[in-house]
């Protein structure tokens, strides 16, 4: 049997393993309509998601929390934290986007204004684009600098946190700037906050994640129990998701941009991107005739699996044919950036509504 | 030549050499009306204090800055701070009074709600009942954990400060909590917010201390000057006052109940602990007509010259009669005593009316 889902990179696997994230696979089953990233496998791991599937199920109050640090461009594969949102939205939870403008003035210069300016042109831009309506009443965006509960929230959990735990944790040193070590703490804050009585109170939370952010979830869940006595938190769970690769086949990064399709090229660019892309071809026509292509290595399978293809059974299709040998690299490629050009096309039209909103989005947020 | 404001503590002349504080008597012909804490040399060290004499001469803005923190019972020897502000008030300055509720947090476990009930219970009533008035509009009271431009200005500054400057300053290691090593950074941009363009922009300004806060005033000038090109600070000036001895002739501390009249005692509980306080008188009665008292060590003569005894010519006569044996302690404490009693009956009254208005003044206070 074929896994058209299966991962190169074993370093997931390991993740799994080693720091007792479990399979999302397990829970998967349970959900009556789980989201693409998620029967695709892209979605891998969580903890604690039982209380998510619950609470979905039995239409409970649940809350989704996943930042947006403005610095630098969103590429393509930012697309699946939107998606996400999305889909979530649409199973009842409660949205809470926090701009992670503090945590970008301390790790990387960017001032609170910038930060505000890359948040509204670029990041909520494209959300809109990307179909998340802001206009719902259970969508809560924020600059973190302009919250005050946040702030507050983070200030009384960093009573019971220790110096020496963020140096386990983050390799802090004495040179070390403050800014930088209280950033963790805001976000532990912003991750924790839906929970507190203006919001509600206690109800399950997912965080959607890449698995280098899980040091980020074992300390908000530490400190949640830490203060369970006193604000009656419940540990947030997680979902942990692979990351789509780059175009030369290393990760694809918004500051090396020939690694990057951006949310804002233009429909040429996204379209001539996909075409130079590193496939998973043989040497030789002659060879990939023979053996099949190397799906599971390819970036343009990785496009279709993440983003381009909606059905299941056509991909699966598309995996067996490449597999087989049956359709060759240069077929593929043009089909492929053919949807790419087609989504690019779409999407920019949104992208130049998007704008036009985006600004009322930040300043009609509801925030404390 | 006799000086009736000399001091017995030597260590105060220590700190004026080796940190570089300047004598404040240096000043003191320089200002037209000094105060009385000022004249006594009570108040008797200062940094770059000669901009606050200019800006008072030349009628330009300043500003003074003195927090609270809501941790117990005010005492008589806390009174030494609210007379500062009611003089710099009359000239001229613009006052900012943190409630230091996140370092009550951090450093003694009250929490946001009770310290706010003490701060209005407690300080703002005694603030009032002393004859600080809040209705003026050039007072700013607020809570930090409230204020979200000086948590925002906190983070800013901290990104030019690191782990190894806080553990040197301030003792800090490993196991320190995350919370009570950012308070001091939070009491920086309490200090340093006024400057900011919100309020007006750069100014002189001036911090009241005893000397034991000097490493906070040194950390704060420190910082500003990193970033005078960016925020265009004036490092900020400050002076340093001596603390009035305790009941039983150590430190008076709201801590050792015995040490200290409370601005909260009875007319009665005030009057009789002037009565039972240590004098500086000789072991017998002919001893001291032969001698004289000793009144640079007499916690009675110290409420004289801190609170008692507004007029310089009527402390001096006191003075003198006692060094030449003149008057003998009972005679001195009943007088004191019967001063103790009028201040406190018209004290106590105020205080009452104080109490009405104290939580107006915190709910109208102009915070960002």
């Amino acid at each position: 049997m074929i896994d058209p889902w299966g991962s190169s990179n074993v370093d997931y696997e390991k993740l799994v393993q080693q720091f007792g994230i479990k399979p999302f696979k397990d829970l998967l089953n349970d959900l009556t309509d789980p989201h693409l990233l998620m029967r695709r496998g892209i979605i891998f791991g969580q903890r604690d998601y039982g209380r998510i599937v619950k609470a979905i199920r039995d239409k409970e109050d649940f809350a989704v929390i996943t930042g947006m640090m403005p610095s630098g461009k969103m590429h393509i594969g930012h697309k699946m934290v939107v998606d996400q949102i999305i889909w979530y939205e649409k199973h009842g939870a409660d949205i809470y986007i926090p701009i992670a403008d503090m945590e970008s003035y301390s790790a990387r210069g960017v001032d609170f204004e910038a930060s505000r300016e890359l948040a509204i042109n670029e990041y909520i831009t494209n959300y809109i684009a990307l179909g998340l309506d802001f206009k719902k009443s259970n969508i809560n965006v924020y600059l973190q600098s302009k919250n005050l509960l946040v702030n507050d929230l983070a200030y009384v959990l960093s009573k019971k946190v220790t110096f020496n735990e963020m140096k386990a944790i983050y390799g802090f040193n004495g040179s070390t700037n403050m800014a930088h070590m209280q950033a963790p703490l805001i976000q532990v804050a912003d991750i924790l906050h839906p929970q507190l009585e203006e919001f509600g109170g206690p109800k399950p939370t997912v965080v959607p994640v890449g698995p280098d952010q899980d040091p980020h979830i074992r300390l908000t869940r530490d400190i949640a129990n830490r203060f369970k006595n006193q604000l009656n938190f419940i540990a947030p769970s997680s979902t942990y998701h692979r990351f789509i690769t780059g175009l030369t086949g290393g990760k694809m990064s918004s500051s090396q941009p020939k690694t990057a399709i951006f949310l804002s090229d233009s429909i040429e660019e996204a379209e001539n991107k996909v075409k130079t892309a590193k496939t998973g071809g043989r040497e030789s026509l002659k060879e990939q005739q023979e053996k099949g292509g190397d799906p599971i290595n390819c970036v343009i399978y990785e496009m279709l699996l993440y983003h381009l293809m909606e059905s299941d059974e056509k991909l699966q299709e598309i995996l067996e044919d490449c597999k087989s040998g049956n359709i060759m690299c240069g077929e593929c490629k043009a089909h492929t950036a053919d949807l790419m050009k087609k989504f690019f096309e779409e999407f920019s039209s949104k992208r130049k509504k998007g704008a036009k909103n985006a600004e009322k989005v930040l300043d009609g947020a509801k925030v404390c």
